[in-house]
């Protein structure tokens, strides 16, 4: 069965697509721990994220790392933080969350779901951050 | 000023080095969050990971990932997280952590500072993992 992430890269599930390559993708994760709370991960469908070949986690990575570049224009006064749990959806991905202290990355806290209004906003905050030089 | 961790790689600082490459370093953590949690930093100091060049950020991944597997050999019945805070150290830097539950990966709990025996069982255990085929 096609993980809930390869459901969303066939459009057969709805996202709030951030971007996305050949190989990855960046969505809004549904449940954000903070405001711009990004999820990136491969198109190829792999449990632990260190099981990736090379090429695949090299791709990964650095798509990872112009989204976290992306949300630090788009949120200039917070830090973006990046985390792999593994333990959640058996289709390695990446958590990109803006923070301003550590408690913030804590994936036992109560998280609140993006509304759509919510999420037309962080995607415009992220998208006009891209289209400045 | 030199960082922590650009003391430890000239060795003007002792550490429990795990591993080292041309680039890289990871070590343990003195305030372990769980056994085997280690730290991978890159040699060039710099503030933000996603600010290291691509060629730098890729070589710091690509050795990340083999820590993490080297750590799942070590410790099979646990699942390697990865977290990059960014609040702490002004020198980027990895956490790897072995953790079976997410309420493991918070970075505001206690912790419990590491004990040079500690720290010799742990080395001696991922220093086995290697060994093995």
């Amino acid at each position: 069965m096609s993980s809930i992430f390869s459901k969303i890269i066939q459009r057969e599930l709805p996202a709030y697509i951030v971007a996305e390559n050949e190989r990855n993708m960046a969505i809004l994760d549904i449940n954000p721990l903070a405001q711009g709370h990004v999820l990136v991960f491969p198109k190829v469908e792999v449990d632990k994220i260190y099981d990736l070949s090379s090429e695949d986690y090299t791709s990964l990575m650095l798509f990872s790392q112009q989204m976290s570049l992306l949300l630090q224009k788009a949120f200039l006064e917070k830090r973006i933080a990046m985390a792999v749990i593994g333990l959640e959806v058996p289709h390695a991905h990446i958590h990109l969350l803006p923070i301003t202290n550590p408690g913030e990355l804590n994936f036992t806290k109560a998280k609140t779901p993006l509304d759509s209004e919510t999420a037309a906003r962080v995607l415009a905050k992220i998208q006009s951050a891209e289209q400045q030089v």
